[in-house]
């Protein structure tokens, strides 16, 4: 395929390569606070005033909390992505974290030893999910559903080693849209890169690339290429790992490990260097060998359509074609495609960071039938949206930009100047939590005034009510900005309105 | 303490003796309709020309699938309980749904048997979260935490037999709001019942109640009855039966089970008929053997207290200090609380619906410590809301009044009545995205005018736009209300604007 190699070589191929290493960056995030909590107490000596000196308390390996900071951006991200998916009619599902296990094995064949089974404790086999397709495929052939446009947002769990897979965690959060049942061909596939490119662009995560391909435009490559048709899976998984590996690496894989030819992996070598748009599409409908083959010519038709959609919807200029896209799910069997970012927004000081796939899917019209007794086929074609690389950029640009992160949302603070004012201070907050408006105090009998607005600059509470002895006598309260420290005097019974007033206002 | 005796019976003690019989209704839900499809596939016969006769799909024992329906049904119920753990100040955060099972272990003595565990995969022993309190406690103290106030919304696994504790999941969803830290006594003890109240008022599910005691009066009633010490915890798991047995078998599980002299469990059930309000607690204060034990009059004392400030929050008929409540887990160290509904809103033809306990908690000072190298203590007090029983009446309470609930949130839907349009629509469905409307189209060529239209009825879109060749010519679109079937020609470049305009309005 030689005419192939001709191809113009854009300036995005240097960023990609460098994309495509080991997110080391994002590896620090793998060990973040808490983790260093529990490694400060694992190297701590045991004292002779210690209770339990061999008591060392950590989570579990490749998982990790979220502190209520992390929890502001991820429920930032979250609602955006929701919302986006909303946006395009989708309708919401849950199911439970873990599933019959002889409902996933056979599903992810080179993962899934990769799975948490659970320990049989006299009952069935579980296990915990692993993505939320196969659930979502379930769940379509249990209740015989033909069509469905569903999203769903949940934790799943991969046991893969840290040190192979950097910045990676065992649990995280996956965020699906997919679409299922028979429709024209490439109108949901086109909506679903929609969907990529929207959400991408709506995080802010900076200039973003679409990587596309179809497993029947693989699956032909290899066949052209010399590989039997058994081991096609098996190469397609040596594939997938161009992003972790250089093809040198990869080469040797499918050679010394999958018992490929060598010129049978170098004709390989030559394909996958090939990326480019619709023009890319129409050379490869030229290829000798390619052209040759049925599957490859359907997956180059569909590829050609879904162009023209993505031209229509406005967005081909962030998707490639790129020969070099596997995808490591054995269930896809048209369209695949997987977003990388090609830089973050830049700013004094920053590191580069490399995050790689961001947000992955594709078509895969024949999982819903491996669940059906009777084989119905129920199509579909979907994405995922890998919410802890975003996380990770999003929380990095946050803490870089040094704006402090409320993580709460009080907006009125009651507080008082004299002791012995618990009793009011609880009549009037339970009036504020009964009007709807957010409030707090502190949990003490009588404390400082200057503790109370304290902790109303320290938490960015903007409003503060104060009630003492003059106030009580005259009938009103006092009503302080926190920014302004302006205080002004409200008839008591006026108090409600004239927060609502000003929280309105803001 | 025959002088007890004599208090009032109350017409909600009726209400309660029925509320604490096993929720049959509840029951029903539990094997939904997705059970059903399992069950179905589960009796019919392998035919022919079947595939995978011996293939049975279905989920695991004790889980369910939460449909597009019940998703909106879960979300309307979880906003509106975060919002009031917003209201009051609380952040957010989140834990592994697993944990090193040595964590949990000794936490729930009598329960920990429920726990599901991992299978030994050659890494950690792990076992899935039995709540939300542990995960908390050992966060605190893992990141040396001394205060915060937190909420927590996750999924919690418990293998309860089904067949014991009837109408209950094995996974169900928790929300829990804790309060820790060193504080004046019973100030956030009140917010907790505060919170408790709003949000039963809140999801308007009918007149409820809030049973509260304090463990120091459980263990104090126990000693004076003459229970041994080492006997407590166990006899307290027995009374904690009381809402799904009688006494007299709560009883005879004491005496024959747990060893329990009959004359001391004669003595304790004297006690836990015992229920009322501050006059209870003053009556307790002088009764001739609980007056005699510190532990008791300590409870009694912080008791007292409590109800002066929920009198000031205004909550205090909502609140019952009832002498039977024992609260299943070993941890509580304080004031315990339960919330019972007492009936829910009466509609014609509905069935009562017994759902017992919906929401609880108590004071818990010492878990933390259990998780201290040094045992250094951080008092908290929290609260569990059941949000499964709560979605149940709910859901029956939205089935009954007929009213369809849309699972989708689309405005626009963007149809054509020629063929060989599918170009502009998809152009013009780009246009809608991006100004962020929520639209919809058929993924059809060319799709019927009619089918197009009843789609919108059937899933509630408001708005159709749509476009065709005598609006092309014209350079319009024509927009369509689904209620009134009423159409107006737009100019297509004022096509969002006036969409925009209609939904603000709307």
């Amino acid at each position: 395929m030689p005419q192939l190699g001709l191809l113009p070589r854009r300036t995005w191929v240097t960023l990609l390569s460098q994309l495509l290493r080991p997110p080391r960056a994002a590896c620090i995030s793998a060990v973040g606070c808490h983790s260093q909590v529990a490694e400060a107490l694992l190297t701590s000596q045991p004292k002779p005033h210690q209770e339990k000196p061999n008591f060392i308390i950590k989570i579990p390996k490749g998982t990790r909390d979220l502190s209520p900071q992390q929890m502001v951006v991820r429920e930032k991200i979250l609602d955006m992505v929701v919302s986006c998916f909303k946006r395009h009619g989708a309708k919401g599902l849950d199911t439970p974290a873990f599933e019959l296990t002889e409902m996933l094995t056979e599903k992810y064949e080179e993962h899934s030893g990769l799975m948490y089974d659970l320990k049989d404790q006299g009952g069935e086999l579980l296990s915990l999910r692993y993505d939320l397709t196969v659930p979502f495929a379930r769940y379509l052939a249990m209740n015989k559903l033909k069509k469905m446009k569903r999203y769903q947002v949940g934790k799943v769990w991969r046991r893969e080693s840290p040190t192979i897979v950097q910045g990676r965690y065992r649990e995280f959060c996956q965020c699906d849209f997919d679409i299922a049942g028979h429709f024209d061909p490439m109108i949901p596939d086109a909506e679903c890169l929609k969907i990529m490119c929207e959400v991408l662009s709506g995080l802010q995560l900076g200039d973003f690339l679409i990587k596309v391909n179809d497993r029947r435009v693989v699956d032909g490559m290899f066949a052209v290429c010399g590989v039997p048709e058994s081991k096609f899976r098996a190469i397609c998984a040596s594939m997938d790992k161009l992003d972790k590996m250089s093809w040198r690496d990869v080469r040797h894989e499918m050679v010394a490990k999958k018992g490929l030819a060598p010129e049978v992996a170098d004709r390989i070598g030559e394909y996958i260097q090939c990326h480019g748009g619709v023009s890319l599409i129409e050379q490869l409908f030229q290829d000798p060998r390619l052209s040759q083959n049925k599957q490859a010519l359907e997956g180059l038709g569909d590829l050609k359509l879904l162009f023209e959609y993505l031209t229509l919807f406005g967005i081909a200029e962030k998707i490639c074609f790129d020969l070099s896209l596997a995808r490591g799910m054995d269930y896809y069997t048209g369209v695949i495609y997987e977003a990388v970012l090609l830089q973050t927004p830049a700013q004094a000081g920053e590191e580069p960071l490399n995050v790689g796939s961001v947000a992955a899917g594709g078509r895969y019209d024949e999982l819903v039938a491996t669940f059906d007794p009777k084989g119905h086929k129920v199509p579909c074609v979907g994405l995922s949206i890998g919410i802890e690389r975003i996380f990770y950029i999003v929380e990095q640009r946050m803490k870089n930009s040094f704006k402090k992160v409320r993580t709460t949302e009080t907006q009125v603070f009651v507080a008082t100047p004299q002791k012995n004012f618990l009793r009011e201070r609880l009549k009037l907050i339970a009036e504020l939590w009964d009007a709807g408006i957010k409030a707090e105090m502190l949990y003490k009998n009588n404390p400082k005034l200057l503790t109370q607005l304290h902790y109303c600059e320290n938490t960015g509470i903007p409003l503060v009510v104060i009630i003492g002895e003059q106030e009580q006598k005259e009938g009103v309260i006092k009503l302080r900005s926190v920014a302004s420290r302006e205080e002004v005097a409200i008839k008591r019974e006026n108090l409600v309105a004239e927060i609502q007033k000003r929280l309105s206002e803001s």
